[in-house]
């Protein structure tokens, strides 16, 4: 059996999109059970609609609930100990839940998972993971935005996170990984990405095949299992990728819908549009995962629906049973082992 | 009449794709005229090939032509004073050529370029800027690679320059300028984006409207006409982009082929199609601007063929004939007068 705790509370939307794709998720794995944390008089008769997840879930009353737009600062001091996202933190760290889900402001949620979870030993900053799709299938990009910039030593660290997240997401036994770089060269880029390449490179790591820079292209292309880059780059690209989306379905839309001959055209293809459509759903892979706590955290959108709350869910669910944490502490103790020879490379750079 | 200096050896194709270019590019603009550089033995059959061409050409002979992979100082080392690279670019500095254009290597052209031309008096670095077709026209993008890192006085220089080229581009008379972040809050982000974000602010710069932060997604919105990053997070923006535009095609062929009603629906919906195969074809936006020197310079993408190769010369055309360098030296002679606010303002931060 596998336990979520549930930040009721968070999201754009509330407790609405939580509790439907709760139930959504429940559908399709029947083993989950829930822990909710949030105001009872909102969140209760919610439960109480699906009698089969009424079965499978807690509700536990929290009175503060953290604001979409509160500073990290700002929700630590109103919310640690006692809000809904708190909470669900907590159930983590006291072993009751195996997962945490929020979709709740990021910031604050990283800020209290720090807090209250801790950062795994070994491990300097945690980092936010993307599931992103690719041409090949899916690949996992972090760090999307927990840090801004990050040095030589960072970048490997978040290489193993990513390498032991891509076990337990794809079941892949030694995940490719690359550094994001703005040219193949060894000469380009960043100095820390070059120290970081070195150092991967020299370190041969027994949980991930290093294969050196990708480009912005490759990460569509699906050229490694995970892709590595400190969060302000990894921000960009994932929102910048999200835009081009978005802009490519409006051309769409607005070429098929400009004659009576596409409009047609559109109708004996629309099967085929809406496979489309739901490939390049943002709902499907929702889902950002904090990597190197004492525990995991996943944050979905804060503006998605419960179909997309669900795949949130189901990513929380695939991550509790395929052990991502088991996968971290290995990866980190072979990192651990490696150290000497990583700290070297940095020194001889 | 218009010159335009012309690296005949650059590009991964050569001569033919570049002469190839001029030729459709002559159509369009019959005023143009051209100074070619590179090997006599294979460029001259090409222009003698087109009577039309060969009457607005010049071409002088070059024995060096600097090679794609040459790492930046091996191509100065080897390819200075004499290499086709470096005569077009000399070319302009003599004032016998408005602009340079060239499909040659980045690197090379941007050193070749800044020991050459020199940075234009008040500027500290060029920058590479990109155009980028949005949801509500195009916008400027810039640095895409010229620099890896940039401090908040480099940034709002970059705004400057970038606001300079929009004026030249879309012929307006303040362009709007955002600062490419991961949040909208003040508080998020590098330091010294939000030191530039202050400055800019503070300055009310007469010749640019700045707007604040914009995140990734807001790059194909259009939000803004111009799109201030620095080099390495404007470069994977811009390569992410193109390899989700590729990628989305990729899907949609393979939808639009996937069964004999949706292959029926391609049919009908064909010209639909091929519109929106024009309009997402990389080609059609081919050309980085060289920013911020004392000439202008276009670098075309080296893959190319002569369709892209022409929207380069294009490119050149206008920003010679729109007098991108007139607008620079305002945009660099306003900044210099405001000078003592913006120190200010980043001493202040």
């Amino acid at each position: 059996m596998t336990t979520i705790s549930v930040d009721a509370m968070g999201g754009d939307e509330g407790p609405g999109v939580v509790i439907g794709g709760a139930s959504l998720a429940l559908t399709r794995h029947p083993d989950l059970s829930f822990v909710f944390f949030g105001d009872e008089a909102i969140v209760a008769p919610l439960i109480d609609a699906d009698p089969r997840l009424k079965e499978r879930a807690r509700l536990i009353h929290t009175d503060v609930a953290v604001s979409m737009d509160a500073k990290p600062s700002q929700a630590l001091r109103t919310g640690r100990y006692k809000s809904s996202m708190w909470k669900a933190l907590e159930a983590v760290k006291t072993g009751e839940a195996d997962v945490a889900v929020s979709a709740g402001n990021t910031g604050a949620l990283m800020a209290m998972s720090k807090f209250c979870l801790r950062t795994f030993p070994g491990v300097q900053r945690p980092a936010i993971a993307a599931i992103w799709p690719t041409r090949r299938g899916e690949s996992v990009v972090l760090d999307v935005g927990a840090n801004v910039g990050a040095e030589a030593g960072q970048l490997v660290e978040f290489a193993i996170l990513g390498g032991a997240m891509a076990k337990a997401l794809f079941g892949l036994e030694r995940p490719t990984v690359g550094l994001l770089n703005i040219g193949i060269e060894e000469v380009k880029g960043l100095e820390a990405v070059r120290e970081a390449g070195q150092a991967l490179r020299e370190a041969n790591h027994p949980e991930i095949d290093y294969r050196g820079f990708v480009e912005g292209t490759d990460i569509g292309k699906g050229t490694v299992d995970v892709v590595v880059t400190e969060g302000f780059s990894g921000n960009i690209a994932l929102k910048t990728a999200e835009g081009t989306a978005r802009q490519i379905g409006d051309y769409l839309r607005a070429v098929m819908s400009a004659s009576l001959r596409a409009k047609l055209g559109y109708v004996f293809a629309a099967p085929a549009f809406a496979a489309l459509k739901r490939k390049m759903d943002p709902r499907r892979s929702n889902g950002g995962v904090f990597l190197g706590l004492n525990g995991t955290v996943i944050k979905s959108h804060g503006g998605t629906d419960p179909i997309g709350f669900a795949a949130a869910l189901d990513l929380a669910y695939d991550m509790a049973r395929n052990n991502l944490q088991g996968k971290v502490a290995e990866g980190v103790a072979a990192l651990e082992r490696l150290r000497p020879a990583v700290s070297q490379a940095e020194a001889v750079e």
